[in-house]
């Protein structure tokens, strides 16, 4: 059975196939803590971390998107609700970045980099846990908010999807 | 309260934001008896036939996924309950018509039309409900199989959705 | 040696891989006649109505763009001259029918016929030769202006381009 | 006048909308310098670094190619030859990346990080030249190779790309 949940709000969660066993227990948990507050997951779809975080909010019973870089639906994780097939490739990554409010970044190779790209392109905001860091021309980058725990990286993503949104309303 | 709904089918309904009344009615009937099947609708997310087909499954307490052209979750229809921003504009119909096991046209404009040609394209089952007619250099094409009523389109839908799902496993 | 061409007039030419032998002599002479014109083609990069389009163009010695579906750019016909690497598959043809001021249609398959619906959504004019036909819930849709030659379909999607770019300029 | 090229080496260069001066002097010789070797710059084909490149190209008579975010070709650069449109935002970097056979990175902001994470997950070699610098959970990573000036960039950016090319016609 399923119960529909109007426009809810959606927080992307993003990180490589090949993560380490300490980003699949973060992003597991990520997972629990987001659905714990009522907010759906939209991710890449398919192993790693982006299986361990729709793991986890299927734990606690809500939902989850996967944004699919072929064609069939049957490739995602066993814990992908609602399977959108781009066939976009690498492109996706796109698509995942601005479906999130904020996007949480964990571990992750360089797939996830082109998401945190287009995250911050974007203005949506990215916190990262154990992911990429940045330098310009020598000098560090500060536009990932870094967490230290799972809870402090919804915690941190939650506030800043808020800010955002209320500075839409204002404008 | 949402509950989830591992790798639900989906089907794509595709059709225009200016819909005659007749289609907005069967578009509405046809979100009203996919729902009753579990079937979950995939819609480009924004008026007419989108927010019909959206309203149907609701009504009958099933979850909806719009794949929006911009940026802004807030445009879709109020019945979308997962929206994706695309940012792509009407590029993202490749999406709509991919993400669908099946695709059902009501009524519709150009986008519709370009949707139907991805489907087609893609070997997705198109079934037409009052919508565009197609034929090739002079000679009709039957590739959209026509439906007369919103409950023969989504049995032709889920006829043609099962039959595609036997012929990949069998290959 | 390669000269270079400010910002050229591009006309986009569809049309599918398995063309009847007519639609590849149609193709050829469209090719001809737009690089006697001074304008460029841009087209989906592959075989068939996309080949002899380059060809003709390149015997009169203008270049082509081809916007192909991979990451691969040995993939293109041998008379592409400026591959572009989209891998995102068929909804490349978004990309194809806006590059252009106008599309000509030349035969073609349902690729074609989700390009007609991208290049007619977005307000490109279509001139049709021996390609597909429109009818919208029973009535015949005259949106493809059809023609009957090389020439005349170079001269109508000349024609449409510059009105467009007259009614872009007075806006 | 313009005479064809079949099937030209492109490479990608990139970065931002307001650079630096210095970026724009470098981005100015890497046109000249690809140029002078008969290689295709292709862009995003805007302003600043993507402007200066092209100007650089089209002093010593090369075409450029410019990958546009939206539907008007006339937004390009004055420098860009054969205008793209992809009606796709900055999502069309994921292009512009795999159109290259390598990318030089000049400067630039989180456009031009996306971009070095499609070519860094694509396999595209990525030339830094003052330019987004990378560390993964802490250490530094080294995919990016670095360069002092445009003659160095533009060399390394041709010695990855023949290597590439041969590592495909092992394959």
């Amino acid at each position: 059975m399923s119960s529909h949940n109007h426009n809810t709000m959606m927080i992307s969660v993003i990180g490589g196939s090949s993560p380490t066993q300490e980003a699949v227990h973060r992003a597991e948990e990520v997972g629990r803590e987001l659905a714990r507050r009522g907010v759906t997951v939209v991710c890449g779809g398919l192993e790693g971390v982006m299986a361990a975080v729709c793991r986890g909010a299927n734990e606690e019973g809500w939902a989850t998107v996967g944004i699919l870089p072929g064609d069939d639906p049957s490739v995602a994780n066993p814990w992908v609700d609602y399977p959108v097939c781009t066939g976009m490739g690498y492109a996706r990554s796109a698509i995942v970045a601005k479906s999130g409010r904020a996007v949480i970044a964990i571990d992750g190779a360089y797939g996830t980099l082109s998401e945190i790209g287009h995250a911050l392109s974007d203005g949506v905001p990215v916190i990262g846990l154990g992911t990429w860091g940045l330098s310009r021309n020598g000098s560090a980058d500060t536009a990932i908010v870094q967490a230290a725990t799972a809870v402090e990286a919804v915690d941190k993503a939650m506030e800043a999807a808020k800010a955002r949104k209320l500075g839409e309303s204002a404008s």
